[in-house]
């Protein structure tokens, strides 16, 4: 099959490289769409140590598994559990010790032809979702995640710091709660993408401190991360999205002179995803800014890691 | 009156500093011990650019005041507050923005023979407690105020970093909810403190890492900091009591991977340290390291720098 392989040095595409198989826990999936994300990014510069193919966003059809799947289309969770562990028995296998990651940690991803999924992973995708909207799924889900772990009120006043791709996401996400949701952000363009959902857009350069109960922080820099937790007002709550591997400075004595609660948060379930894209509670495609065949994978990485660029996606 | 006066740049004993007036709101109290916080320390190295008499920590006797509390003896709280914005309303004085910190912010402190404290702020030490006892109801109160911001359960496994004074008072408070509490020290003196209360102490030198449900970082050092985000497991809570003023060098990644809340948490009420002490639930007195009068404030402070001291004590 087609796939773009990472070695650890250099992203490569092969053209006949094996094709998996599933076995008795997992389907053989042949992958439709596969989205580039900043951790995708981040794997080429070290991240992990990751090396084999990587993606971890796709939509796909079942092709070998369990018969009620072949020939649906389906998104896949990317934490491959043990379904053993403490972890796994609380629901939270995306914490299992013993996790593989698609295209992360020790799994193939989905920037390839096929691949083989746990059939426990598996989401059909509703038919009214085009592939351009299913591909956000794990995206969209990593925003959700917040939803599960933070209660919010219609009184919040909430802001979320970054017009990335999970910024956008974020802010669609929370904005359903009837909270107040204010993004700040650098670029007219994106920005201007959440004209008419109720969301209070903030411009950088008109940017006037104030403090807000809950702060989303989404930028993915040191300099997002200091300027969030100066934003948050006392007994607030800062939620951390964006992962900074490299170790910055910092102080966290706001943390406890205000008493702030922070609140790391990563992958989330597909199902409130899912169901948010069906009831078009959110609007994803405006975030797509390229899509590329898999033998362009180089340029699609480029274009994906050029400063304000939005989702990029690879196709079979 | 006597005094301890920090000018910015040298504490200084005075003998006849003016003797501050009560009014309509205040009391006009007579400190009879008062305690040196590492804030303190802190003070005396720039930290919130304080000048006057520090000291937050205090037993004293009002002379002037309600005629119900005069002749009585008193703890008080350190944050004078507003009573009138939506932080005072909420119960929450402690964050009032517009509020004066005794000895540490825009407030005369202890280390002085009178001071003048707002009359809400005061409580009544009940008779059976010692002063020194009762000296230690602000440190205590921090402790307890871990338990007004999480909720802890007998199933808890907790793990207190730090063997100063404050790790030693959070890990008594923390015993009182039935959770398994461990402290991880590196003074074989300060750790056997808590022998014979239910805590299991663990020296550094025998450490071997496992992950806790919620940790409690008291160290006061950013390699504490960086133990304590390396000790807490997936979904768990980190309790940071301690002030790092410095910026650090810090990576945040775990938070996010292992989705940590992380809980800064200050100043506490004083009732229910008051409790705890009259209930004789917790032993304080075994944490003085010694006692000085006002006019060797200077030996005081250096003793209470020392590495490893505990708890120095100011008399009149």
């Amino acid at each position: 099959m087609q796939a773009l392989v990472w070695n650890g040095q250099k992203l490569r595409f092969e053209r006949s490289h094996p094709t998996p198989e599933a076995d008795d826990g997992t389907a053989l999936v042949h992958v439709l769409l596969a989205g580039i994300c900043s951790t995708d990014l981040q794997i080429f510069k070290g991240y992990m140590g990751f090396q084999g193919i990587p993606g971890h966003e796709f939509v796909g059809e079942v092709r070998e598994g369990p018969a009620e799947l072949v020939g649906k289309r389906v998104a896949g969770e990317i934490n491959f559990a043990c379904g053993r562990c403490k972890f796994c028995l609380q629901g939270l296998g995306r914490h299992c010790p013993e996790r593989k990651v698609m295209g992360i940690h020790g799994a193939d991803g989905s920037f390839a032809e096929y691949m083989s999924v746990p059939v426990q992973n598996l989401h059909l995708v509703p038919e009214s979702l085009s592939n351009e909207e299913a591909v956000f799924t794990e995206p969209l889900a990593a925003a959700f995640e917040i939803l599960e772990q933070i209660q919010f009120n219609p009184t919040d006043d909430v802001l979320v710091l970054g017009d990335g791709k999970l910024g956008l996401l974020c802010a669609q996400v929370l904005r359903l709660t009837g909270a107040q949701v204010n993004l700040l952000g650098k670029h007219e363009n994106k920005v201007s993408l959440l004209k008419g959902m109720g969301i209070h857009t903030i411009m950088l350069s008109a940017w006037e401190p104030r403090l807000f109960d809950i702060v989303v922080e989404a930028t993915g820099s040191s300099s997002g991360l200091k300027m969030a937790l100066e934003t948050v007002r006392p007994r607030g709550t800062l939620v951390l999205k964006s992962t900074l591997a490299e170790p910055h400075t910092l102080s966290l004595a706001l943390v406890v002179i205000n008493e702030i609660t922070v609140v790391g948060s990563r992958c989330g379930l597909f199902l409130p995803a899912l169901q948010a894209l069906a009831k078009k509670e959110v609007n994803v495609t405006p975030l797509i800014d390229g899509i590329y065949s898999l033998d362009a994978g180089a340029q699609a990485v480029a274009h994906a890691a050029r400063p304000g660029a939005l989702k990029v996606i690879l196709r079979n």
